[in-house]
């Protein structure tokens, strides 16, 4: 039996502010909540209409399908809705190879990237103050459950990109990623959909990758950063995979 | 001034029946409706609050905000929306490399893999007939203009896939990609987001390829498909501009 208050917890986890007043957010479906589960994320409160979910006890409530759709963000919803505690972020591994956003600003495309993370095994993703929310439901949904696996890390990039690391920017008018020796360890930076990797940073960069369109110039201006996201980890992961 | 027909012809347009029915589809916004109006693409017309459009003479009808967002998929209408005829595609070029999607259902995933292809200088994109349709407005959208530059054929791909060109099929338990030989023609398929390829035409896959996950067994299950489709064409179009 669901309780007002918690459908109002619930609703206000959508937004951001409400998030971080709680440090609590949103997981929704069989699949995604299996992965938080199984993880160390701390659950708080797990609704469902299959009584399975009963053994986490005292968290568990069980819900019928109106009840679901109620509390659901989904037009379908699927069997069961869990809260879970944000955990406090591990501190960022700088030695070893780390992926760092630039203003993301659309939670799919950075769901998507946080997948990529975890299946190329880069242990930490470093987001700027002013990309979207990791936390964020459509985010966590489109990462399938990859959060459990990355650590992810908001700061301010300017002052936390260090100078004595590589750092890889990717631009439209850089050294061919296909050329470029890509080392093992270092920083990959990926800027804004639309604006790229900011001016304030830019300057912080060593290597300028692109990846060659082929073809015409009548071609299509631009990758979708987690296309591109794809293509540069696979080229910095082919190296160390490489018989 | 719009009248009832076209508001009611613009909403048929919606679904894939009055598309097939009529031959036509709809493009909305500024920089997309740009890339069609630029192309061999034939007009039917052009709705707009801009009347710079007034140049396509009888095929232009000016409309305020209210009207736009009557006729518009979007929350926030962006000055244009235009109907175009469906062209007749052309021939497919066996002999070049192909990409051969098999029952891609997600619209998002379709439009950045037409995007890809326009990216990677793939000229033939043929799809299942079992694949979303590729003037779902979703589709247009986010391929943002590429349409105009890949020709997308539907075929059955079981009768269609030559034996006598290699195909390279995309498994989870190919041979790495990043170890295998690639040619400069051939055909590429990707599945289905939940299935992969189909059992029909898998026995027809000269090549099973698959991109090695880094790092522990611990890792997410798969990748996108448009992720997929990005380091598989970034990989057989290194070798053409590689040094």
């Amino acid at each position: 039996m669901l309780t007002k208050n918690q459908i109002k917890l619930i609703h206000s986890l959508r937004q951001k502010k409400f998030r971080s007043l709680h440090q609590m957010f949103v997981v929704e479906g069989v699949k995604v909540v299996h992965e938080f589960l199984n993880s160390n994320y701390d659950l708080v409160d797990v609704f469902s209409t299959d009584t399975s979910y009963s053994k986490y006890n005292s968290n568990f409530t069980e819900v019928n399908l109106k009840e679901l759709a109620k509390i659901s963000s989904f037009s379908n919803p699927n069997q069961v809705l869990a809260i879970f505690k944000i955990p406090l972020p591990s501190l960022v591994n700088w030695s070893g190879l780390v992926l760092a956003l630039d203003a993301i600003n659309d939670p799919g495309n950075l769901g998507t990237i946080i997948r990529l993370c975890d299946w190329f095994g880069i242990d930490d993703l470093v987001c700027s103050e002013t990309t979207v929310d990791c936390y964020n439901s459509k985010v966590v949904q489109s990462s399938m459950g990859s959060h459990t696996r990355v650590n992810i890390t908001y700061l301010d990039l300017e002052t936390n990109l260090v100078d004595s690391i590589t750092c890889y920017g990717a631009f439209m008018d850089g050294v061919s990623i296909y050329e470029q020796e890509l080392s093992k360890t270092g920083i990959i930076v990926l800027g804004n959909e639309a604006n790229g990797i900011s001016k304030e940073i830019e300057s912080l960069m060593k290597v300028r990758l692109s990846i060659p369109r082929s073809g015409s110039l009548k071609r299509t201006e631009s990758l979708n950063v987690a296309n591109a996201a794809a293509i540069i980890l696979s080229e910095f992961k082919r190296n160390t995979t490489e018989k």
